[in-house]
């Protein structure tokens, strides 16, 4: 006999569509991998041999200084104590849902959201509430009604290139839900894994620096800036929760792996750090404008997008509305894959007629004919 | 507003133990650390660059071959499709708490047990009933009586060297405890990171190996052969269970990190693997030697024990029965750290005068000093 949660355990859709898009010939436009390309090389020679002992459960004291130090450049007013190591950022969800999330319990998230955030929060039963993008930041009358409405545990917002959508929070949007997260004292986790992956020099203040009483959580990762098979993230935490997070590490894995730990803080070190990070810019925003320009040529016709300033994903919308998720065992057939819209809403009844497209992963010279397979899988479709 | 699992949410009194006793001049006798001579060179100069990227939720292929083909030749029925490659075999009770466990289910568990075990469970709300160990086993009877009188939702056992009381199951008590599970339809959790450190050659069947219909997962460890750092453990699954867990583990952390996933393959194919566990063995052993002799010397008027065929840890019970607990705080101003035995059983009111002595982290020539401490604070206490 299975525990309730069981019912809601569902697999990863996108994990699922990477499986089938690793087919042989076909062109992904389906996952959120860095580009294999855009991994540093790395000289594990030199690992000291203290990475084979058990460390602590908040991470290597080093790589917390570290971590705290570039976040308080940030404007987070943080101390080491204040950073967990995490075995990736993933693991933040977990950790996050089992400090707040009881059965019934309400959450409020972007609409669209990260997909794993949605499952991770529903597999604890939560009810996610969802509240819609709204320009550059959310639609703040309904987040206040939702507020009012659920009486949310939590925000869960990924405010620097969002995933799927791409937006970027304004810096006056960032302020506006920081005061109504002060205003109701919930609690903001706030997710922010391609904050780095900054193209066109447009990065904005974390919202948890500008939040005067409401607890908060930031999270980070080295999965896109250095390489995710470390499985090495963190989170920093407002006072009042750090400990409980601490507690629930411990739990769970005890601590992270030290031999990546041991990486992540050589690469905060290397003085080399601003110049591998521009370099990593450059090559993605090569990537995005060539998407973009394949896109232009493709598939103006079809759907309307921005092309996002950041992060690794475009947002369409299909001009003539439909649910795409009917459409993805043709694309595979026809050798192309994608990310129906609709797996990132908390709705119920999710709107139609979206697609989330990666421009990381592909080669440039492989996106124009991967575009246009996508396209006669629509044309045939309509 | 937290979940009500935070109720529940203790810090595990061995780190903060752990933490106390590495005051310098300390001798710990308290936590389970491998000694840091027995972790073998690593080559880490020929780590391929395909671990930078994702990898699979389940692990690394090969290295699942090789797991099931090791567990295959302990008698466990199973092929690689039911290996999960886990951060550490603490994460196999994150996800199998996650598994079977609502509010107020019941679990059993030995008594005594493994106190991060009982910690897992009882975040997830767990009601732990504990079954006292008897001679090499269970009290089967006991036994009988909490299945029928609680339905617990699975049996956690560590039959072999078991943590804390060094008990390995007879070949007989393994048989009767798996047929009590088949006839019950219980599911087993065997959690066996200590099978290898066996001194004495007496090695035993797994009990998974032993049910017919009974549910199990089985647990194993890289980092008491190997290295803890790395955070790399495994389970096996019945048919019936690999794929809810596959999907836990996705929602907890995505995959294990896979420097370390390579790092267990190369000592799995290593020619060497067999002479370096002997080696790792020996030393063990020699330990384990050194602290019968030192025990014997000067506490042989004070408590009773049994030499332990592997494992780590020696379970006194004293003659003089008392709570250990308030000797913790002199034992450590006096200059020596143990595990008040209280802490390793489920029931409320614990059964008094143990202690958990752990023999593999001291050098030998401090045990016999180690010792006289700790007879000192018990005499004073007396």
């Amino acid at each position: 006999m299975f525990a309730q949660r069981i019912q809601h355990l569902t697999s990863s859709i996108i994990r699922e569509i990477l499986a089938a898009a690793q087919q042989p010939g076909v062109i992904s436009f389906a996952g959120g991998l860095p580009a294999a390309a855009s991994f540093p090389e790395a000289d594990w020679s030199t690992l000291p041999s203290y990475v084979k002992q058990y460390g602590m459960s908040e991470g290597e004291p080093e790589l917390r200084e570290a971590i705290a130090a570039e976040a308080r450049s940030k404007g987070i007013r943080c101390d080491a104590n204040q950073v967990l190591v995490l075995s990736g950022s993933q693991q933040g969800l977990d950790l996050v849902s089992k400090l707040f999330i009881d059965p019934e319990s309400s959450v409020l998230v972007e609409s669209p959201t990260y997909l794993a955030a949605l499952q991770s929060f529903r597999l604890f039963q939560a009810k996610c509430q969802g509240v819609p993008l709204k320009g550059p930041g959310l639609d703040l009358e309904l987040f206040e009604t939702q507020v009012r409405d659920h009486k949310p545990r939590f925000a869960y917002l990924i405010p620097s290139f969002q995933n799927p959508s791409g937006t970027c929070y304004s810096v006056q949007a960032r302020q506006d839900v920081a005061a109504m997260l002060d205003k109701y004292g919930l609690p903001l986790i706030e997710d922010e894994p391609y904050c780095e992956l900054d193209y066109d020099g447009v990065a904005k203040p974390p919202i948890c620096s500008l939040v005067q009483r409401a607890p908060w959580v930031f999270q980070g990762s080295f999965s896109k800036i250095l390489m995710p098979g470390l499985r090495v993230g963190y989170l920093i935490a407002h006072p009042s929760l750090i400990t409980h997070l601490v507690r629930l590490k411990q739990a769970a894995d005890l601590h992270t792996n030290r031999p990546g730990q041991w990486l992540a803080l050589e690469y905060m070190r290397s003085a080399e750090k601003p110049a591998r990070l521009a370099r990593l810019q450059a090559f993605y925003r090569e990537r995005r404008d060539a998407f973009a320009a394949a896109l232009e040529s493709e598939f103006s016709d079809l759907a309307d997008w921005q092309v996002p300033s950041g992060g690794l994903f475009f947002w369409l919308k299909l001009k003539q509305v439909r649910d795409t998720r009917p459409l993805l065992q043709p694309a595979l057939a026809a050798g192309v894959a994608f990310m129906p819209g609709e797996a990132f809403f908390a709705e119920d009844e999710p709107p139609h007629g979206y697609l989330r497209l990666n421009f990381s992963h592909t080669e440039p010279e492989l996106m124009v004919e991967g575009l246009r397979r996508l396209r006669q899988v629509l044309l045939s479709a309509a």
